[in-house]
């Protein structure tokens, strides 16, 4: 449910999660190089290991800045107490611990 | 343990991860974009998923072919029937289980 | 932070979470069984990881509850609009996103 | 694909094994008590982590017996290369790695 506001919780760090971001495009290109440069299996397995850590952290990251912004907010102003944030928050957590 | 031989299991599909890895990179300049558009925090928890997805899929395939490959081969030509490489493809599953 | 309150969310559906915690036990006591029969590693394997799925499935809906519950509360009623709760429940889902 | 021999490698710490399993199996009791005396919601949770970590741990030593054992002798003395048993490790190994 999109809330009709300016920014959320993850502006606050804004420019570190882009960087890390940027950080993540660069792993996933190095793991490409490795693939055409024939590099041992096991040396890409342990690259793509360290890209599914980093989305994981930043995911966590982006799920705790929705529960303390969005959902926290819907829980105080919202007449259904926030249900519908709470079952959105919910949801992408049972998509993420997957 | 680095095999001292031309190619490894996962080069007969080699063009096919290349092509994935290109669409991993999209997905995270994807996920980049969201953040400095203040896309809401759920529809960027998403895309991560899927990128976390994606990773896990290749990393699994990898392990097969490692294991078809490296690992099997260590079994029947080595002194020690593989000793080492079985225990290098259990600590990439741990790395991989998390 | 232990609430100081009699009942939790969960005892809404206290009977159905004590029903399958006892199905729970009975499959940890089956595998005690096959590993005693010396049952194919396979088999037990898959019953190890059903055991896995069950305890993810009753944590992710103890922690729905623990949100719409206590976490809400604090939210609602706390002088730090739950930060606290909210700081226990990321480490909660930290711990269950393993 | 059970092998028609007598005992497999988990054998050989067999007695370990069922410890734990009888320990694991205490757990499970001990969560269902905490629910029985509607326990605080985040330490029902950490129990129900502790035993999600413990099926993990067997889980992946029996996959490495397994690896060590059955897949191993299937790929030296198996005219598939042990092939059927590296598919059927794999696909364990996936739903555990869920």
């Amino acid at each position: 449910m999109k809330e009709d506001m300016e920014t959320y919780k993850y502006h606050d760090h804004k420019d570190k999660l882009l960087k890390r971001l940027r950080r993540m495009e660069g792993q996933v290109r190095g793991v490409h190089r490795m693939i055409e440069e024939d590099r041992y299996c096991v040396d890409v397995l342990y690259q793509l290991a360290a890209i599914k850590a980093a989305t994981n952290k930043i995911g966590l990251e982006l799920i705790e800045d929705h529960t303390r912004g969005c959902v926290a907010r819907a829980v105080k102003e919202k007449d259904d107490d926030g249900e519908s944030q709470i079952q959105e928050l919910m949801e992408v957590f049972r998509t993420f611990a997957k």
